[in-house]
C-alpha cells in the first residue's frame, strides 16, 4: 500500500495512492500518526478498503508530507563510503546520529527556503524508515518487524551552519522546509529489497546524485537496533538512513543552492518530489 | 500562575497548583499542548478559573510532566563557565545547540533508568524555557513575549554515549527517563528576576550543583533570539538553558550514578523534584 496525504498545510487529510491515483481515506481513518502506526492500523485499513468506494483526490490539490508530525527525525550521517570521503570524513565505526527538528517538514512539492544568512544550503537525497512498533533493545534479527514503511527524505542541510557555527550538526539540519517528504510511504510489501534500491537527485536537470541502498555502510536492520539501546522509536518515527556522494559540499568547487534553483530526487518505489529553491522573505 | 498534570503516565490532566495544593482544570481546558500554549491558553485559563470552583486532586496521585509532549527539547551546552571548565571545554563564542528526544520525558518524581551498558549515567539541573508563541527570526528585544513560562528539568546524560561513541552528543541524552520535568511550569509573573535564580541539585543527600541563572554566559532573550534564527520554537517547546558546574563528569574522580541512588534538585519559584535511580530490569 501507498499512503498520502493531501490538502492545504496543517489541514492534510489522509489517503491511499492506487495506480498513481489518489483516494480520500478520511472517512476510515483519523490520521497517519502514532496512534495509526501503533496499533497496526495498516491492516486494518488495508481491511477497511477493500469493502469500501473511495473518492478520488483532486489532481491539483496539493501533496502533504504522508505522515502526521512525528515524535522524532533521527538521521544517520555519513552513512555511504563515497560521502563520508566527500565530506572529509573518515568513515564512522558506529553510526553517527543527530535529528532533526520535526518542524522542518514540508511536502514532497513544497517549496525550499534558503534561510537568512545562508550561503551553504546544500541537498542531501536520503532513504526513509518510518517505525511502525516501538523499540526499545531490538536485535537486528527482530528490526525489521519494526518498520512501518519507507519514504522519500531531502536533508536540505545548511553547512555553515552545520559545521562552522561551534558545536552540533542540529543546528545545520532544521530550518523551516529543510525535509521535504513524500511523496507517499511505501509498505515494505511495495518494495522487493531495500538494500538495492537506486537514489538519485537532479539540480536543474542535471544529476548530481546517483547512489544505491546497497552501499550503505551500515544496513537498516543495525541502524534500528542500534538506536534502540540509546532510545525508544516509536510508531511514526522517521530515520533517515543517510546519502550518497555527490552533495553541493562534495563538489568542486563546492556548490550550493540559489534562489530559482529546481531540485528534483527520487528512489526506486518510493516515487520522486521536486521542491523549488527560493529566498527567504519574511520579514 | 502554576500549571500542573497528574495521572498516571499516559493519562495526565492538567490542573494548576494553588498554595501548594492541585486542582483539576481538565473541565476548562484539554490539555498544556500546542494550541493551548499558541492561543494564549493561560491568560483564557486564568479568566475561567476565576468563575470556577475547582476539584483538589488527592495529594497521593502522581505528578506527570506539566505540559503534553512538545514538539521538541533543544538544549544549550556549556552555558555555564565553570561547568564548561569541568567538562575541559571552552567557553563557546556563540551558543551550542543539541537536541533530547521527547521520548525521555518523565515525570518529577518518576524514576530515571540507567541504560543497559551504561557506566557513565549523570545529572544536570537547568532552567527550562517553555515557548508561548512562535519564533522565527525574532529580536532579543522581542524574544521574552515567546515565553510561556519556566520549568525545572534533570537533564539526565550518558557520557559515555554522549561522548565516546562517535559523533554527537544526542546518542548520550535521549534515553527513556532522561528527562524528568517538573513538579510545575510558572508563568514569568511568578518569577521576579529569571537571571537570578539558584540552582541546585542533591546526590543522596549531598548538594553537589549549587549555581544561578545570574552566570549563564548566554542569557534568555539571546538564547530565544539565536535559536530562532536556525529554526522555529513552536508553543510548547521547551529549551533547556545550561547547567552549572558540579556534575559527576567534574568531579575528581568523575563519579557516576548506580542503582539505589537519590537526586534531587530545585530552582527558586520552580519547585524541587526527586528522582529514585534504577538499573534497567526490561528484557
Amino acid at each position: 500500500m501507498k499512503l498520502i496525504r493531501y490538502g492545504n498545510p496543517g489541514e492534510e487529510k489522509p489517503g491511499i495512492l492506487i495506480d498513481g491515483k489518489r483516494f480520500d481515506v478520511s472517512d476510515i481513518i483519523e490520521d497517519y500518526d502514532t496512534a495509526f502506526f501503533g496499533s497496526d492500523g495498516i491492516t486494518d485499513l488495508q481491511d477497511k478498503i477493500d469493502a469500501h468506494s473511495l473518492k478520488e483526490v483532486d489532481a491539483d490539490v496539493r501533496w502533504g508530507v504522508p505522515m502526521a508530525r512525528p515524535g522524532k527525525i533521527v538521521c544517520i550521517g555519513l552513512n555511504y563510503a563515497d560521502h563520508a570521503a566527500e565530506s572529509g570524513m573518515d568513515a564512522p565505526e558506529e553510526p553517527v546520529i543527530f535529528f532533526k527538528a520535526t518542524s522542518s517538514m514540508v511536502g514532497p512539492y513544497d517549496d525550499v527556503i534558503i534561510p537568512k544568512g545562508s550561503e551553504k544550503t546544500d541537498w542531501e537525497v536520503e532513504l526513509g524508515v518510518v517505525i511502525g512498533k516501538k523499540a526499545s533493545y531490538v536485535t537486528e534479527a527482530e528490526a525489521m518487524n519494526h518498520v512501518a514503511g519507507y519514504v522519500l527524505h531531502n536533508d536540505v542541510s545548511e553547512r555553515a551552519f552545520q559545521i562552522e557555527r561551534g558545536g552540533q550538526w542540529v543546528k545545520g539540519k532544521s530550518c523551516d522546509t529543510f525535509a521535504p517528504v513524500g511523496p507517499w510511504i511505501a509498505t515494505p510489501d511495495e518494495i522487493s529489497d531495500v538494500n538495492n534500491l537506486n537514489l538519485w537527485l537532479k539540480i536543474n536537470g542535471k544529476k548530481l546524485q546517483d547512489g544505491t541502498s546497497a552501499d550503505l555502510i551500515f544496513k537498516i536492520p543495525h541502524i534500528i537496533h542500534y538506536l534502540s539501546q540509546f532510545m525508544t522509536l516509536e510508531p511514526g518515527d522517521i530515520i533517515s538512513t543517510g546519502t550518497p556522494a555527490g552533495v553541493g559540499l562534495g563538489l568542486n568547487p563546492p556548490t550550493f543552492l540559489k534562489p530559482g534553483d529546481v531540485m528534483e530526487l527520487g528512489i526506486d518505489g518510493l516515487g520522486s518530489s521536486k521542491q523549488h529553491v527560493k529566498a527567504y522573505s519574511g520579514q
